[in-house]
């Protein structure tokens, strides 16, 4: 059984020492799926393949092959990442074929050693209609969407380390109503080739772990050049791990935005931030947002809407009546947006790029909260606003949800981090520095 | 410009330390392609393209972003592997499409940063007919094929690193005949996607470059699985740059094969051979080829002339009368073998692969030749005897070429040296080791 309390690193450790299997790991994984009490995180899971697999890895440590980063890691996928046999459920009645090949970061996880356990139930083609899953900490709560059941798998110990994406807010709010570490990288740095697409010029991929170092491990693994998705960079990468584990060359400087949205936020949330704000006085300036953040939401929303009802039109399943009346309706919205509206969109991201790649030059990070608090009740019937998240993904911008702070349920909330375009490495520098100064042993 | 006697990734150090740009080493390379004595090596050129990734590179590295092992440095590939906007040559007058896509190993290399100068020359679709490039060391002599521009590119300096294959003996035979390292590594470790198919079964990818330390760091930035390769590893790859820079734990065991087809090598390449047995002595063991190396040169012909025929069929050119009449009669011979024969020499590749999984349990590394001898004459029509190469390639063992010994015209013989599957690194350990035993001041 492996220590809950180690990283995924210090857990391959264990493994290449001869203290823990591949196998073990695996199963201990699959219990916890099993357990009755187990909160519906999961859509698909092919046992045999994942046992097959983690022998597999056992034989290659006892053969003293190399090992990966995350040799012998079980992993969940949001169900609309493609894994060859496996059935692409997409959270939809209207999809389930089974899979002829893996999305490339799929290869990347197997190349690194990870063991695949299976899809990870989303919202309704990764929208607004719920999943089945329930919020670990509170049975009567969403876990958030798109990407519920990554996030939720991951808080509920089934699984190290899950796989997501977000058009929108989709993994950071999950993360935050679940309480677990999450990241978003920069657009490009994950390929895409292989999953569901949404919004091609908005999806992104994101990652679920129990910890910030795990956050590293698995971004730098994730993080290959594929010319198959038009996003995807052609350069070098950012080191995420080197970037954890070095220390700011001087005192990080933090940003907070006072956003128009700002009273959304629930009370234990402005606390929180008030707190965060006081521990690091003086190395936090409060800025108005500029007057680009004005048309930010609508511009998402547009270029969003506009490019999932075109990719629905491709699929032939626009308006579709096994498709939920909330995602029909926003098809619907996304269709009647002008070609006009859609090009003023993506000027105004245009726009918005160049203002941060400015604004980096003088702060390392932007401190904003991953949701307005805690997560739904289940039975208010949807996933919670992701408008705390929607300005940063729209620019592309690398991003972190840090569960630290707690609602007056004892739900948990997030922080969010946002780091500078392509420099993830720096941000998870940041990160790892900022949790240190909250908390003086680490992040634990 | 570059110091031509720093290996990659010193001059890698360089460019990061501002000694050195891009932009001066793409230039550098350009201008050696241009001079008028150059040896043909090159099918297609794009230096627009090559000087703009250039600066983005020196961009990247102004801006503070990662930087990868092979930061700006330039590249030739074999003109069988597609690069998104260049001609698909092949070497035949029946190709030069536009490419709409990269082969996978061009996204992993613009990943390390590499700049991709253009093709280089190839035989025939990678097969026998001679391509136009001459031998750097003599302009009378073949450089070999089938990866005839690649191996005389990074000969004649005019590239630090360029990409080939190998079916039978298409890297290691014209490695030894310019005179440079080379590498096919484990079949599996590079994919094929994006490559010109010969033979789906033996095909597989080399690298050649100026020292063994190039070899190593280009060999990993290479190891990237890819499900699109149906022989492609989904599990952690050797680490080559670590294997090339540690100590054997004990002094390697090599073996040398006595081989049915010895009489052919030229005098020089046996008394090289013996030279080095005597400095190597007692950690030598000569052995009779075990009889399961019979039949092995034929089952290669079987395999990969009845799939090379496949595949000019599926190409709708099987006979097409703008072959080469040498690629015509290989094709029509590989045609006329029966299914039977076909399966026999499959099952007899397994059994090869049995024998070498178990002999490798006692031995580090084969000795053998890379060719007969030098390079023969450019009239004699043909690239030279790929039949030292024919054994490892089908088993798919990883192979290097040592480029130390020297023939009677002063041209150069190369030291093949042959690892267990999959144990690339250990095989750059052993290299390593042999070229310091033999030369007190390493392989320089």
């Amino acid at each position: 059984m492996p220590d809950s309390t180690q990283t995924v690193a210090e857990t391959v450790v264990a493994i290449a020492d001869g203290q823990l299997t591949t196998r073990q790991w695996t199963e201990h994984c699959l219990s916890q799926i099993d357990s009755p009490d187990a909160i519906g995180a999961w859509s698909y899971i092919d046992r045999d393949r994942a046992l097959e697999r983690a022998d597999a890895m056992d034989w290659l440590r006892k053969d003293g092959s190399a090992m990966g980063a995350l040799h012998g890691c079980p992993i969940g996928l949001k169900d609309i990442i493609e894994v060859k046999g496996m059935p692409h459920g997409c959270g939809s009645p209207l999809m389930g074929q089974v899979s002829e090949r893996n999305a490339a970061l799929v290869d990347a996880l197997e190349a690194a050693g990870a063991v695949i356990l299976g899809k990870t139930e989303t919202t309704e083609f990764a929208a607004l209609h719920p999943a089945r899953t329930k919020n670990p900490h509170s049975l009567e709560h969403s876990p958030g969407g798109s990407s519920a059941g990554s996030a939720a798998a991951v808080a509920a110990g089934e699984v190290p380390i899950a796989i997501g994406s977000q058009t929108n807010g989709s993994v950071i709010r999950p993360a935050s109503y679940c309480g677990v570490y999450a990241m978003k990288p920069s657009a490009g740095i994950i390929s895409r080739t292989g999953v569901f697409e949404q919004s091609p010029t908005l999806d992104q991929m994101g990652v679920f772990a129990a910890s910030l170092a795990d956050i590293a491990s698995i971004v730098d693994v994730l993080s290959v050049h594929d010319s198959r998705d038009p996003h995807s960079i052609a350069a070098p990468r950012p080191n995420c791990v080197e970037g954890y584990l070095s220390d700011p060359p001087m005192q990080p400087n933090l940003a907070i935005f006072t956003l128009p949205y700002q009273d959304l936020q629930e009370h234990a949330c402005t606390e929180g931030f008030r707190e965060i704000a006081e521990a690091l006085e003086g190395r936090i300036e409060v800025l108005e947002a500029p007057p680009v953040f004005d048309q930010l939401i609508e511009s998402q929303r547009i270029i969003h809407l506009k490019e999932a009802a075109a990719a629905f039109e491709t699929m032939g399943l626009f308006g579709h009546d096994q498709l939920s009346e909330t995602l029909r309706s926003m098809l619907t919205q996304g269709a009647a947006y002008s070609e006009d509206q859609y090009q003023e969109a993506l000027d105004i991201k245009h726009s918005l790029t160049a203002f941060f790649d400015n604004f980096f030059e003088d702060f390392d990070a932007i401190l904003s909260p991953s949701a307005s608090g805690e997560a739904p009740l289940l039975n208010e019937g949807h996933t919670g606003n992701p408008i705390f998240c929607t300005v940063w993904t729209l620019a592309g911008l690398p991003t972190l949800n840090l569960p630290i702070l707690q609602g007056e349920h004892g739900l948990p909330i997030g922080v969010q981090l946002i780091g500078r375009m392509r420099d993830d490495a720096r941000l998870l520098r940041t990160a790892h520095w900022l949790t240190n100064e909250l908390f003086d042993e680490g992040e634990g």
